[in-house]
């Protein structure tokens, strides 16, 4: 399975953010990176108008729409698709999937910390590849600055290799 | 395979609106139906400012969002997604595609047509499934008002079954 780390942190913390920063280093050093971003409650997808949007609408289960650079696919579900279904099915030929979110899942994680949010981290020590964070804090793992992407990518890079 | 159906007519025949009627009728009568819309030219989909819109800028190879009810997946592709890729990929599960244009792919069409569009079709008998119109043609295949998904429906029901 395609390996999985997951970016997580406080609301607010810079999230998006950061995986904006990162997807584009990892890219750098070679790496096709893939990217899941849960959504707590149900969200619209798509732009209203659109055809594919209307055919969505009108209760099609599936609707796919393809120009000769991008494919988009939008699928009812009934909540059954788990975080690993979706590396299976959608990410099986990339090198890294990033998670936004799903800091409850089993995968390495890496927090974004801001000192506003309080010292308290929502990982362990065990659980964290990295922290990016705007303070030091003593914790046992690799820490970065908010604007170290680029530091962060050749860490997941030898990560990947070890 | 999942059989697919095109459906086919001259810019502002009314084709999505159409296939907006069709969907819950085909539902109705209990066939789960997806739609393939094709784009001519590169279009944006999802929003900007969502964060799928911001990690697929970011230059994600694959962008999955997903919610308890829907997955939607952004995928950059290199213009080698053929339709029956697209089918055998995304729509495995389902009892039969729709796809808006494609009108010179293989699959049997339903022409959606207007008198003040000319009377000449862009389809021959051979590879009329049905043909929508607003005016009665010396053509041999069924025909349907253009307010007549019901009907076509049935006709795709049929069809499926022979």
């Amino acid at each position: 399975m395609t390996p999985v780390v997951s970016i997580v942190g406080k609301s607010g913390a810079g999230k998006t953010t950061f995986i904006e920063k990162l997807v584009p280093a990892l890219r750098a050093l070679g790496l096709r990176t893939g990217v899941v971003k849960h959504h707590g409650h149900p969200t619209l997808f798509d732009m209203p108008g659109k055809d594919t949007f209307r055919h969505f609408q009108a209760g099609a289960e599936v609707v796919v729409g393809a120009s000769s650079v991008q494919v988009a696919v939008f699928r009812r579900v009934d909540g059954a698709f788990s975080l690993d279904d979706l590396v299976a099915t959608y990410f099986a030929d990339l090198h890294l999937v990033l998670t936004e979110g799903y800091k409850r899942g089993p995968y390495p994680k890496i927090e974004i910390h801001r000192a506003v949010h309080a010292a308290e981290l929502l990982c362990t020590a065990e659980e964290l590849l990295a922290l990016v964070t705007d303070e030091l804090l003593p914790v046992a793992a690799p820490q970065f600055g908010l604007e170290d992407a680029g530091g962060v990518a050749v860490l997941l890079k030898e990560w990947l290799a070890a």
